[in-house]
């Protein structure tokens, strides 16, 4: 292992010449205590040990055994089985960065012994199609998903690689990546595949190797689209080329896994087609296709986006792989543009359905995500489509490196959370800052210059260094509710929601930093294009969705419910309380059931009606992200109003 | 060809001991000038030649010539398209009744001919399975429609034998029938169809040929529901035997055939749990899962039920069959029990779920049918899966079937439209009658007693008749909005919305019954749970549910429009306009568009707002059923309301 070769960054834009931002390595941040230091403690010590119990029960490394020739047993399960193996490996192996311990390396090295083993002489490697059906690969790559696991493996590798320094699976994967060009390259044969994956993976492993073809092949596979080559259909994003797309439709994790590796492709190549496109869709995803909760893609059939503004609350499908995938899109958004309007919807995203997609133990998943529900929907151990489990548990063990970022005019900070980060500057200097904050529930953050190094011995660059401090101001922030003291001196700078807040100084060791964002308890509305939340409000506070459980809110049933939004509320962090949360109480009213609709669907409209006054009580909220994780019950996001 | 076999019922009750009511033979009604005689012309001139011709070149009928021997052919197309073949041939024969042309009739004979010599010399039928799939006959009946198809030609070949007499198809079904029971019966392979049909089908075939283990068969397909012998599962309907089925689940076109063949079951014999369960799901459709125009089934996965009130607009499916399951249900019931309710929903389904699902020139189909568009979804005119077409042409040809009724309680008429039918009463007189209206579009209905004619000589048959006669009043009219004269006096007799009208009387030829059923125009709202239709009005007028058209309603968007239920309304008949309809006008409002949107989605609730008075406009309705019928443009049910 050669330490020379370490750079464990989550998106390597570091070279990229269109990225504004460049990334910090996972070696220089670390986590301090609190809410983020949770997650990532549970992910390392529940979530993937319990993953790989499941890979092996389900079968999914036997098929790796069965190639290899250890085993004699048919495949088992779903074709992209292996992608399931490939992203917990994924995981696993950002997770070293932070482990201490021999088990996970451990079976990390005998996992990639049996992918090592698993490939084939001529660099394929997918245990569906070795041995029996050798004939077959890439006969159907609109459905076989070959690209879509060859693409995880291509992660996996990089990830391991840039945690390790090994090149013992970046080299598999440099020769299934050959094999991938040496078949679809220039002049080969011409297709793209069903399912966008390995056009990020390629992109990153161009990143890694420098070697041009891979950034090659991936711009084909992307310039394919919209040609026929699958099918033509809007499901699989061939129904239009891309740069000419102005909607988001189809399969919702296709879509954005697609904007994704374009993305990573405009970082490389800054065309302005290509950034356009992003745009566009950027503007439909946010205007039009999410839910509050950052969820995408609302319907079940064929898990696809529906039409502009068709987000039913029971029926939201909001893959958790989705959401996944547009945290993904928006961090190489951000990295180029440096835009606060990426990284608030990165927040956003994380809290409130990513998160939602996790039961707080670390043991059970959602694969979708309803806004309302009537106790039925519950996490699952795992599923026969198990896809969504280890992208979670990839994205936590990849969320130190969400964090910050650098550039030529300073040092970054997007997500707030306990944590203390080192950055390169431009002169060379090296400041180290430590991040304090309860944040997401409270919106103090203090910050301090912990120390300014520098390998010069020139005095200016002693004790003392001159660089912007870029502060995400988040959108969900009243105008005059945000406010900035440096050393104890209250800073009269304008502060813009929604921006990031440049603050240029001579910084020294101890300075501090004190932003406070009120997390004020707020009443959200949505567009009246969104049918079923007409008259209805959603809570939140801060960065975080709240929802009301049946638990917190027994002998009513919801439809009775109706919020004033102008009572008051309160919010109380209980430690005890779903690993500890702040927990709401807002004013509120139980209508009396309506007993003129008992056996009744529809009846003429009378024009005069009773008046009920209805029954005034409390209502309990928790943050979203924390329900389904006690008894089964009722559960809303969007509220009737009084 | 034997006269006296000839008896055209289209669900043969006539000697069920658990009927209430019974049917009247086809040969005794007909159609008058009016609205279902205009249908009825145009499915009989249009829709079923134009249905031949697409099943001969989408290879349908092919397929039987491939069995026999006369084309070199794959199969062609989905595994259940004999039903397609078998169902536009029962429309056919029925059509029989009416049709004076020699080129129906050599149709339906050259087709049932390929029938004859596909058969297999055992009874088997199925072109898709016959020569080279012979093997994997009845290897699964969960998934390939086996029985489905048999089910299907089945109910052709009985059709046919009551219109014409003729045992050729006939034959062909009991051989079949039997076939299925050496197959499935007693003592045989514990199976049960995935796609209910055959059941209803024999029952059927047992009333034509009183062969008793048609009904035995039928039973044991429904008694081995709920056992797993379809895995388990609630798209099939095994998740819970049938009598201990409490909502309704799974497949909307398959429930509704499997309580059809239910409802026939207990026909015969009487089943209190069978007739128990039928009412709970009953009553479970019409309060918490049928759409305002009596579409059923709103999911598009699996083209399943919803949960309760899970009825979105845009995304309603609303398959054509179902609502002609519906239909098929509902007149079983009332056969039974005799209660308006089911007749009822019977007309409105007709209106307003049936005809919606063809076009006027009869040339297209919807096979989902939403109750809000922006003008994409349009009727096509065949479909890969043709299930809905020749469903609606069947149901069109057996239409003057669904009008009346007779019982030892004497005669009863169930659905108002211009025609005339013999009836034979219990003292053995016939009694003719002739109904004229222009129903849908006014409520005067005028009822006359032509002639009652007696094989008797005594002369109290002699010109009078003593029996009761009993008309549906529509649970649509108002409580004071009906009246009755009898030969010009008014009756003072308690009329009761959605019930039947009994009148005792010793009639004579000449009377003269005049029912005026006032309609008015009506604006519905929904049960609270249906979220989408919140604050919304829908519009009917008598038995006709209305919708908003973008051509009529032009620049505006209908996210801008509200009706004013108390600002009145005009109804208009216009004999030009789609065939002849009842268009409305109503008062409503224009509200500027609220550019506060722009750009958001979702944005903090604020309590003091703007107040906009609108413009003053006036809305064109038109019936739903017309819908789709000119240009493309917006359409919407329910309505946001002032």
């Amino acid at each position: 292992m050669n330490k020379l070769d370490q750079n464990p960054v989550i998106v390597d834009t570091s070279q990229s010449p269109y990225a504004r931002l460049k990334p910090i390595s996972l070696s220089k941040i670390s986590l301090d205590e609190g809410f983020w230091l949770d997650r990532y403690r549970i992910n390392l010590k529940k979530t993937i040990p319990g993953q790989y119990r499941l890979l092996e029960q389900t079968g999914r490394l036997d098929n790796f055994r069965r190639v290899v020739g250890e085993v004699q047993k048919p495949f088992q399960g779903c074709v992209y089985n292996d992608s399931d193996v490939y992203k917990w490996l994924e995981a696993a192996s950002w997770s070293l960065q932070y482990d201490q311990s021999e088990y996970l390396p451990a079976l990390i090295d005998q996992t990639i012994e049996l992918i090592v083993q698993a490939q084939d002489k001529d660099g394929y490697l997918n245990t569906y199609f070795s041995l029996d059906k050798i004939r077959e690969r890439w006969t159907n790559i609109t459905d076989k998903h070959e690209l879509y696991c060859a693409g995880h493996l291509i992660q996996a590798a990089v990830a391991h690689h840039r945690v390790t320094g090994s090149y013992r699976l970046l080299n598999i994967a440099m020769h299934l990546a050959d094999h991938i060009y040496m078949t679809f390259g220039p002049s080969q044969v011409e297709a793209t595949p069903g399912h966008p994956e390995i056009e990020l993976a390629l992109i990153e492993l161009y990143r890694t190797t420098y070697e041009p073809k891979y950034l090659k092949q991936a711009e084909l596979f992307i310039n394919r689209r919209g040609r026929g080559l699958v099918g033509g259909k809007e499901y699989y994003l061939d129904h239009v080329p891309f740069r000419d797309m102005n909607i988001l439709a189809g399969h919702a994790v296709r879509a954005l896994y697609l904007c994704s590796g374009a993305a990573d492709l405009a970082l490389e190549t800054g065309e302005t087609c290509l950034l356009d496109a992003l745009d566009r869709l950027w503007n439909n995803l946010v205007n039009q296709q999410i839910y509050l909760t950052g969820g995408i893609g609302s319907r079940y059939e064929g898990e696809t986006f529906g039409l502009p503004y068709e987000l039913p609350n029971a029926r939201a499908y909001a893959e958790t792989c989705a959401s996944i995938a547009s945290l993904m899109l928006n961090w190489r958004m951000l990295q180029c543009q440096g835009k606060a309007r990426y990284s608030d919807l990165m927040e956003w995203t994380l809290y409130n359905a990513v998160l939602p997609g996790i039961s707080l133990d670390g043991n059970e998943y959602f694969y979708e995500n309803p806004l309302k529900d009537d106790g039925n929907h519950r996490r699952q151990s795992w599923f026969e489509c198990a896809c969504c489990p280890p992208n979670i548990s990839r994205t936590i063990a990849m969320f130190p490196g969400y964090l910050y970022s650098s550039s030529d005019e300073g040092i970054w900070l997007h997500i707030y959370t306990s944590s203390h980060a080192d950055f390169e500057i431009s002169t060379g200097q090296v400041v180290s800052i430590k991040q304090q904050t309860i944040y997401p529930w409270d919106g103090q953050i203090s910050i301090e210059i912990l120390d300014i190094a520098s390998k010069s011995s020139d005095p200016q660059f002693i004790n003392s260094a001159e660089f912007n401090l870029f502060l995400r101001i988040p959108a969900w922030v009243g105008n005059q509710d945000a406010s900035l003291l440096i050393n104890g001196k209250t800073i009269r700078q304008s502060i813009v929601p929604g921006s990031y807040l440049k603050i240029h100084r001579h910084w020294k060791p101890g300075d501090k930093i004190e932003l406070n964002l009120a997390m004020k308890v707020q009443f959200i509305e949505s567009h009246p294009s969104v049918l079923e939340n007409i008259g209805r409000l959603a809570i939140t506070r801060g960065p975080v969705c709240y929802c009301l459980e049946g638990i917190d809110n027994h002998d009513v049933q919801f439809t009775q419910i109706k919020i004033n939004p102008i009572g008051g509320s309160e919010a109380e962090y209980i430690h005890e309380l779903l690993s500890g949360i702040v927990r709401l109480s807002l004013a509120g009213k139980v209508m009396p059931l309506d007993r003129s609709w008992e056996g009744q669907l529809y009846k003429p409209y009378t024009h005069t009606r009773k008046y009920y006054r209805g029954r005034t009580i409390k209502l309990v909220a928790i943050p979203y992200y924390a329900w389904a994780n006690r008894q089964p019950g009722e559960m809303e996001i969007w509220h009737q109003t009084l």
